[in-house]
């Protein structure tokens, strides 16, 4: 809380090592939580959505707000990757007290590096950061789980991306704020706006709804990115001038609740077997003497015996 | 088991809806499961995943061995992609009684979804079909975690996909056991292969250890196909004269068995609480008067009591 960032580095690293004493320092952090404005950003490998993240920092560290930035690659299970991009924008924006950047690889399932995440980004935000970016790669579930962590949602196009259809998903309507148009110099921009622009028209609108903006940018210049910071300050606004910022928080509480509650049941449940007891389930079942659903309701209710 | 090609589309909808009914079918079912060859593909948009197994199909059928093809798209959460490409290829393959094809759409979770899938595949594995495909969008940890169902898998790279070291994970060495060069007459085939190679020699070799051949297609001509379904057939071989077989199915087991308990547990635990009572815990933390893990431990300990 006094802006020790080697300490809150260390925080984060118990904090994805699921140590007991992080969720102790989580618990007296949650109170301060609640006031930076989260943003996501969110795109395929390839559009630049890295570079674009600095740039943002930087937009924001000139209008004088202090910048969290935590990149999650939930596409590279075994890690590597993240921790190279790292490196690489550390040296960039180094040096700058105002700015804590930290890439949080995957520890096995997915569900664990969800957690992590929500729980590093308390860290930031308790810590006093005033913009918390969350930069994941994908289109996937993984990524709609984790964006639900943001109040805004910046989804990140390219040419050459965004002319397949494949890659305009469904889905991602579900969940952009703002689209970003990376890359703007390119041939095909201006294709990849107006198939944005379509799928937007064919989506409909109502009076009183977001639509969300399209923003050109080339990140590695610069350029567009102050628009697009404008555009994403805007919709905090909105978010909370039409009270849809606390149906939001409600909705993530609700989430991490019922994921948490999930993870300790089974924790709690794996811990009183006794030793070797789900192994020998496990035998039988890949034998087919049982089934899996007979097993684990066997599991389930020997608990409660 | 008779073959009702309706009543298996009908079991599958069950399984998706998660209805009751469908865990007794699948409960009484789980004994015949296990005969056949399980072949997860994957790769991402734009690769030519589904023309590939549409091929691979018609080489089985050549074969004389009956195909199971389970269409997943978890990166199209809310639906629509799926259904539209399942009735294109419905058209391509229509009227072969040994062809049975489902798309899985994801209703809500990711968790869901990878439930719904394992289920429809020991549907078909049941059913007595000789070979279940199993296609995956994506290359995050969704698609990890479905290809832990099955025994052999197929990445599907294409030139200018293979060339961008994003695409290439370091995670898809650890789930390949084959790669699909797809789009082969394009320019930059070889250097995709060339990458794949290198990308596998740094990985170093161990004998006795597969190491994932790479096979160049061009699936809209059926070009390499038969090649690709040598290699797939050669991996379960592999597979059973190693005994790894027997073990991959522990692994399974043991993860749908982990998967289930959480389900089951959570379901029961939410089953348990009085009208509203979540709520009230909802807005309580969403009001920072307590933290989620004092809301979590209180929700699974009041149960107990």
């Amino acid at each position: 809380m006094a802006g020790d960032a080697r300490a809150l580095a260390r925080l984060i690293s118990l904090v994805e090592d699921e140590d007991p004493s992080a969720r102790a320092a989580l618990a007296i952090l949650y109170p301060r939580t609640g006031r930076a404005h989260l943003v996501g950003i969110t795109g395929a490998p390839g559009t630049g959505k890295s570079t674009l993240v600095n740039e943002m920092a930087k937009v924001y560290r000139r209008r004088e707000l202090t910048v969290g930035i935590v990149a999650v690659d939930p596409t590279s299970p075994f890690s590597g990757g993240a921790i190279l991009g790292d490196r690489v924008r550390m040296r960039e924006l180094a040096g700058d007290p105002g700015i804590f950047i930290r890439s949080m690889a995957t520890r096995g399932s997915l569900g664990g590096l969800a957690r992590a995440t929500s729980d590093a980004v308390k860290v930031l935000d308790a810590a006093g950061y005033d913009r918390v970016l969350i930069e994941t790669v994908g289109a996937g579930q993984a990524e709609v789980d984790i964006a639900k962590t943001a109040h805004t949602t910046i989804v990140v196009e390219a040419p050459g991306f965004g002319d397949d259809i494949q890659a305009i998903k469904a889905g991602i309507l579900e969940i952009a704020d703002v689209f970003a148009v990376n890359k703007a110099d390119r041939e095909g921009a201006d294709s990849t706006v107006t198939a944005l622009e379509m799928m937007l028209d064919l989506n409909g609108t109502q009076v009183g709804r977001w639509r969300p903006p399209i923003i050109k940018t080339v990140a590695i210049r610069g350029d567009g990115v102050p628009d697009l910071v404008d555009r994403v300050e805007a919709h905090y606004d909105h978010l909370r001038d039409s009270g849809l910022l606390a149906r939001k928080e409600e909705e993530r509480v609700r989430d991490e609740l019922v994921a948490l509650l999930q993870h300790e049941l089974t924790q709690a449940l794996l811990a009183s077997l006794r030793p070797g007891e789900l192994d020998e389930w496990v035998r039988r079942v890949a034998r087919r003497e049982a089934d899996p659903y007979a097993a684990a309701q066997s599991l389930v209710h020997r608990r409660s015996r």
